[in-house]
């Protein structure tokens, strides 16, 4: 029904590369009805072609040399799925948005680096740059935030973005495990990286969150101004206090626009939080992500779905094809890349809200009244406090809940307390997810 | 810095229209910014031009008869708020759509029945036909389903689309009050009509479901074919058993097709479901929607957020005016009409799954002899049983859950049971929603 043809290369062939040639192949009548088009795999190439690779790849074109795709006459649509910032990915993204095709991609680190360049390549030379697998996986989050919550300001954008830190929480949840010995466990099964740390990091997510806020905040995609802290220092111990508060730790990117009388700010940051057990965001468990739009009126509005894998990978890179084969070509970031507005990085110092300490401290007298004395000086007063005795002779546990205070005060804390010799190892912040 | 201007014409001014104006004015240098024009009010009408609506109209132009926006060539876009599957509405529309006017409504009842007719004059006028704001509110639902899983074959889509109905059940659920108390409390509060019917008895579920139907399936759109039941039977003993059994009862719409080797069929029902407490549904509260797309290859989506109200509808609303302004004049349902495929209406008699079954029973011996008589007669098996004296002399509650069975099975054991002097009062079934 379909007389028209869309031609794609696709570039990459791992598990997302092989699962949107099984999705085309298997949804193709569907995806015909749906974009008008028949969308035809052109050509296809990676970095080894004898691999195996569980597919049947002899019905398509081969192309040695990757570049060569970007000036293919043939091929409409160039779909990148190599990943990495910089690299062989962008000077095929550049190349292809150059030649006036269209580019999809999955690749966030590349997308949260040069989305602004590759965008402005893309208007100049009426291509199209989609990206909706780069952030949250199969979940339309990126046209959710683009079409869906156009009509917004945003209050703020926040979300559980990468599926093996929340895996790796939500089982130290369920097991009572501590993170090594979870870490490790998902590694043999393949849920972790053997190097792990973009995820546990907070890097993916701080990719994602950046690319997010732009969208979110009509705002110049800046990476560089995510304030980026990962899980390592979560404690099975820190779980079990946040469970018995009524909280779950998340880690969450979130950003917020500060519009001030003279200059806009933006606050990127991405760092475990409490997340009171009645916000969605404390159910969602396992691999799942989820993202957080609170909008002027539309209120809030959440997005869940599987965060990554094959099939949910390859279909928000399909479903980026179909846009573009139903005539979808406005700008990558909603608006030409010229109208998104620059926005200094916001303090964080400022900001109001509660926060959990926890401190492991030695087992002695006066120590409480050190701590105490430190939050005193710092005017941060207590909600709750928790002191656990580990096991005879062992380090001690303090954990709190503070009031409402602002960070900058409870960072006085901890400076008035560094170099204690009370203090056994780095304290830890988990901030409060808050209403507003 | 848009020097284009878009302008809309508004038919009815009650809460959502005015917040589309209210909106449109609060965030105009947003919208200005993310559609590429200026999107201007043109005109506006309503019934009652003296009411006091708590905005300032006077800027805005008054047209006495609505049909004129239709002609009126200063308008771009009719914006139809005054709802009504038939009747003004539908004129209205079918005037714009017939004059190239694109159209934008909110009107849930006039698209499930009247879509099909109103996408053809869209496409054979060169209009589009956006009616976001028809299904869940402020949620991007339309947008997710059409453009955010166009990649796949949707396996069943289904949601909590009534929030009065949610509202009712998730508060029976914390205060175990009875039905008719939560009902009249709730329309004193203004969260229920003074006739609740449309929203308790499942027909506004069903206009939704069966829009959702259609965009999942590239089915025609079949209200007609929505088997509908609402949450009136429900008991606060029937919430405490499923609370007690590991579930929540929630108002779902669901639909399933099924393609078989002659023909395809649609399964469309409105009921109340036991959903399980681990299922993002379960913690769904108040007045809040959420719709559920599971597809071959995205796997579950989940889109939640508010389902009504001014500020979230006005959002939904502006969002299809940014759309359209942005260009996206792609087909009302995804496809041209022509292409949507016909699907018989499915009979749910086949269908296998468990289900929870309450009796009121009068206080006497064989009672339950004669229920689990006609249970084993029909092959049906009983995961659980539950029997509960309510005070001496009163009704016998007997409430069960079976195992997996056809539900003609369920209806067989009714029919045996049916006229019986032991039950009083319809015995209630409530099905349970299953993992696939």
């Amino acid at each position: 029904m379909a007389s028209r043809t869309l031609s794609i290369g696709i570039v990459g062939l791992g598990t997302v590369g092989t699962g949107v040639i099984r999705l085309i192949e298997e949804n193709a009548m569907l995806i015909a009805r749906r974009s008008g088009q028949t969308i035809s795999i052109g050509a296809i190439t990676a970095r080894d072609r004898n691999k195996d690779r569980g597919v049947d790849l002899r019905g398509y074109r081969w192309v040695d040399d990757m570049l060569e795709m970007a000036d293919d006459p043939e091929l409409d649509i160039i779909v990148e799925l190599i990943g990495g910032s910089d690299g062989p990915a962008l000077t095929l993204a550049k190349k292809a948005l150059t030649n006036g095709k269209s580019l999809v991609t999955a690749n966030k680190a590349m997308i949260a680096h040069h989305g602004l360049e590759l965008a402005e390549l893309a208007e100049t030379n009426g291509a199209a740059l989609h990206y909706e697998a780069a952030v949250a996986g199969g979940i339309p989050a990126i046209k959710g935030v683009r079409e869906g919550t156009a009509a917004n300001r945003i209050e703020r954008i926040y979300g559980i973005l990468n599926g093996t830190s929340n895996y790796i929480l939500s089982t130290m949840e369920t097991s009572g495990r501590d993170f090594d010995d979870v870490l490790a466990e998902a590694q043999a099964l393949g849920y972790a990286e053997a190097d792990p740390s973009f995820d546990i990091d907070g890097v993916d997510a701080a990719h994602k969150l950046s690319i997010l806020a732009s969208l979110a905040f009509a705002s110049r995609l800046d990476f560089d101004a995510v304030a980026t802290e990962g899980i390592r220092a979560i404690q099975a111990a820190d779980i079990a206090q946040a469970d018995a508060l009524g909280y779950r730790i998340r880690l969450l990117g979130l950003a917020e626009r500060h519009d001030g009388d003279k200059a806009s700010e933006l606050f990127q940051r991405v760092h475990p939080y409490l997340v009171p057990k009645s916000h969605p965001l404390a159910n969602v468990d396992g691999s799942t992500n989820a993202v957080v739009a609170e909008g002027n009126f539309s209120g809030r509005l959440l997005f869940q779905g599987a965060g990554a894998g094959d099939g949910p990978t390859a279909s928000a890179v399909v479903a980026d094809i179909i846009a573009i084969a139903r005539g979808e070509l406005s700008p990558a970031f909603a608006m030409p890349v010229k109208a998104l507005e620059p926005c200094a990085p916001a303090e964080s110092g400022h900001r109001i809200g509660r926060a959990y300490l926890r401190f492991q401290v030695a087992d002695k007298p006066g120590v409480l009244a050190e701590i105490t004395a430190a939050l005193r000086d710092a005017d941060v007063s207590i909600e709750s406090l928790i002191q656990k005795e580990r096991s005879p002779n062992d380090a001690v546990l303090v954990a709190m809940v503070t009031h409402e205070c602002a960070e900058s005060q409870v960072n006085a804390t901890l400076d008035a307390l560094a170099g204690s010799s009370s203090l056994l190892g780095e304290p830890m912040v988990i901030h409060i997810l808050g209403d507003e």
